[in-house]
This record gives C-alpha cells, structure tokens and sequence, in this order.
C-alpha cells in the first residue's frame, strides 16, 4: 500500500469539503481505477469519486458487495495514489452490516487515502430492499466517530436508493427519500445522494428539503450541468456510466476482430503510445506513484 | 492472491502450445485488467494475452518496468482468475537484468496462474537499444529452466525489438531480427515475436527464417488476420491498442462533460448495468473469482 501522509490527506479532505459549499456544483469525476482517475484529473475535475460497480468490473466481479473488500480497498489506494486531487471511495452499504463493521471499511479507506465515502441504505443481502433508515443512520454516525478519532475530517455521502430501486409507491417516495436523508444528514452525513432522480420538480424539493448539500446521479435524462446548479444541486456524479461505456468499446473491439479479422476499431482513435505514457508521467515533486 | 490448480494450470499451457501449431492464426485477445479479459473471452477468444503497457496505465505508471513488479504479477493474477482461458503475461524484460531476475519474475506469474509469458530484449535502462542477443538467449534458458522445475510447460514468447525501436540501417534489420529470433529459440522459446513489422514480404521472409511460430502485432498498416495467417503467421496480438482507445474514449467522456456540461458520450453506448453485472457472473463450478 502506498504511504499515505495524513497532513496532506487532512487538507484533501477539508478541500473536497469545500467544493460543496457552492455556489458552483461540483462535478466529481467518476472513475474506476488509476488510468480513469488521471485522465479526469487532467482534465480539470476538481475531485474524483470511485463507482463501485465500475472497480467492481475492473477486477472481475458484479457489483454489491461480491469482491473480497480489501480488492476494494487496494484498488481506492491505487486511484487515490495516482492523482493529486480529492477521491472519495464508493463503499456500497459499507461491507458489513454492523455500524462497527462500515466503520472499520470506511476506517480501511482512509489508510488507503480516501478523503470521502458513499455510504448507501441498499439491503446488501436482500436485493430491491432498503435497510431501516435508523441503521443506516447508525452507520453513518460510527463511520463519522471513526473519521473523527481518525484526524481526518472525511465527507461522507449518505445515499438512499429509494429512487434506484423504486420502493413502495411512485407518490410517496419523495416524502421517504428526504425523511431517510435528514436522519443521515442529523447522524453525521456531509452530503445527501439520491440517485435516480431525474425530474426538475424532484430534485427542487429535495433540495429544499434535505437542508445539506444534494447529490445527483447523471442517469439518462438527467438535466445539464447547468441546470442542476441552477436548481440547487451540488454535487454530479456519472456513477458506472463512463465504466459501462469503456466495456463496451472494448466489446466493440474484440467483436470487430474476432468477427472480421480487422482491427480498425481501436487503431482509428486510439490514444499514441507516447501520449499514453506522458499521462502517466508525474513529476517528483508530485508524488510519482511507488516514491511515495 | 487466488489459489492456482497446478493441474489444470498445466492443461491451460499445453492448450495454449497448442494453439500455435497451425495452421490458424492463433489471435489473442491482448488486455489490461479483468474486465477486458473477461469480454475478450466471452467474444470467443482461445487465448489472452496482457498488454504491460495497459495494465501500467490501468494501474497510473507509464509503460517500461516502471511499477513495481509485485504490482504488475498481481494484476496478472486478477486477469488469470477472471477467465478460464489461458493467459500470457508481458514481463517486458524480465523485470531484472540477470537470467536469475528474469527467471523469478516468471516463477511469480506461473504462481499468479499465468501459462505464457513474452520477454523482449530491449534493454530496459537504455531507451531505444537491445540488450546482446546472447544476454537475452541467456534470459530464455534461464526462464525455461525455471518453469520446467515448477512443472508448467510455460509458453515462452522471446520478443525482438529490432523492428520496433528501428535499431539499425533498415536493410540489416530483418537479418539482425531472424539471427535474434533463432537464438532466443535455440534457447528455448516456443513462438518468437518480431513487433513493428507491417509488410508482407518482410513477414514471408521471418516465417520462413525463424524456424518456430511466429508472432505479429497488429499495428497500422499490418495485413488483415487472413493475410497474416496465410503469410504463415501463428500468431496475432494487439499490444496496447485496445487500451489505449479505451483511454482515448475516457478521455472524450471526461472533456465533454468538463466543457460542455453535457454525458451524450458515456449514455449513449454503454453496456446497461444489469448487462454490466451478467458479464462478471461465473457459474460456480467455472470458478468465480474469490471463490478458489
């Protein structure tokens, strides 16, 4: 694992905490593993979250919880040990179902020098099931002790699935998703994601209503950038779609040459040799991956 | 790291002997993490080969024995535990100067349930030179020895880099590559690789001279699969290519949502998330990663 200096980590955090103040939504990029995360870094994105189903994928597994979590965990250390800019870790329900058990991951991310965590209200062993918004609660504000006894002020991100997972009745999920995320919001939570919600009117009230800084999934339909700001939002991330996107191009790929036996696919626009390597070319002063 | 089956392992590198034999080309799927190895393999490919370039970038290291070497056998391993075809690993040089070095960098991966392992002989602390064909020869023997201790018919693949650096006048290049070529065979490699070659009659000239199946890859301008196979070529890889258009792709995500504020790129050819998933379910008794 690469060392981490907790000074440096300390100011990361207090960073990517700023970056949700506003008025400005921040638009994290969405990564999934070293290659992703510089890439967004030098094109300007400010901070960086991972996705969990994108790591997931990256290291062979199907999202929700299926890989052994110190994967998880290394792959977080290696994103976040290949930029300079803030990475806050996508930790599904926290791998565990305890309050101590989502301490202790979230407690592993931060040794891997994460400065932020999702945290979601997903039943990770009932699927289309949320866990009580007490429990989750309860995790959130365990999770916030050991960040705090930890030194670090780490952002966590509490996420309901209501929306994601359509539970109960399409008229009342308003009304549960901001109820779950004021509990989050009051245990400790700095920011409130609610993916799956992509309709002007909703994402208004949410943001009236969770009295926290609100983030927003970019999901098909989503509105602009531009007008998630105007609206309220704070944070934007895009989750698994740019991971989805790259598999399917090298879907694209390996189909076109073991179908036709040309290979024009990936010749057409990849990256040059040489580029590639200069983007993973940092100076010293920068912390090159393995000198620190 | 995953429990490798020595058994089966064996099969897996007999297998991939085997598939150079003739008379089809034998086309791997050249890939950089789990991922690209899992949809390579579901495309139909017989065989996987990693891309060192691709998996530096995958894991924030420019390409040429930049990372640590635990770092490259690991991802190795994550690639090998997420297909049941076999796969070769790029070992670059060999990850040492020394026969010795070289010979326990490939007892790493044949531990991390690889069955191939390509080496070339440009000399990793000098840009743009080769090491003596005699100090690479040495390598090989050195390599083959080792995995005929460890009881694994590694597929050795010796790589001259004569073609790629330019080394030379060009008119002296394909006898210098041929005379390389040989030497790494009488050493003991199974299939010898010429990279930057891309015309035919050069081609025609090194099947014929080398005396062992030889390995092209697939860079502009390189003849298509059936040109290749009839030119007598036994086998195809593709490098970097594919990792780097995936790269170039993420980078088009992450500048149009940097300057646009818009996520058409990423949402509108995305593999869907439950389709995501179903790529990385393995039936139990295929092995799921984590589970052996």
């Amino acid at each position: 694992m690469h060392k981490v200096d907790k000074a440096a980590q300390r100011k990361k955090a207090e960073r990517l905490r700023e970056l949700h103040q506003g008025p400005r939504i921040l638009v994290v990029g969405s990564v999934w593993d070293a290659a992703s995360a510089r890439i967004f870094e030098l094109e300007g994105f400010a901070a960086l979250a991972t996705s969990s189903a994108g790591v997931a994928y990256s290291l062979g597994y199907p999202d929700g919880e299926r890989l052994p979590p110190a994967e998880m965990i290394a792959a977080v250390g290696r994103i976040a040990a290949a930029v300079d800019v803030p990475v806050s870790a996508d930790m599904e329900a926290g791998y565990g179902r305890s309050p101590e058990e989502a301490a202790a991951s979230c407690r592993a991310v931060l040794d891997a020098g994460a400065v932020g965590v999702n945290l979601e209200d997903a039943a990770s062993d009932a699927p289309g099931a949320l866990v009580p918004a007490a429990a989750h609660a309860a995790k959130i504000a365990a999770v916030r002790a050991t960040a705090d006894a930890y030194g670090v002020p780490l952002v966590v991100n509490a996420r309901t699935d209501v929306f994601l997972l359509k539970v109960g009745e399409e008229r009342g999920r308003l009304a549960e998703a901001t109820a779950r995320l004021r509990a989050y919001r009051d245990a400790g939570a700095d920011c409130l994601f609610a993916p799956g919600v992509v309709d002007a009117a909703t994402i208004r009230a949410l943001v009236t209503g969770v009295g926290a800084p609100l983030n927003i999934l970019a999901t098909p339909g989503c509105p602009s950038v531009a007008e998630l700001e105007a609206l309220g939002v704070r944070r934007l991330s895009q989750g698994s779609g740019p991971a989805r996107a790259a598999l399917a191009l090298t879907q694209r790929i390996a189909r076109e040459l073991a179908r036709s036996g040309v290979y024009a696919s990936f010749q057409r626009d990849a990256i040059p040799y040489p580029d590639a390597n200069r983007l993973f070319e940092r100076s010293p002063s920068r912390g090159a991956p393995g000198r620190s």
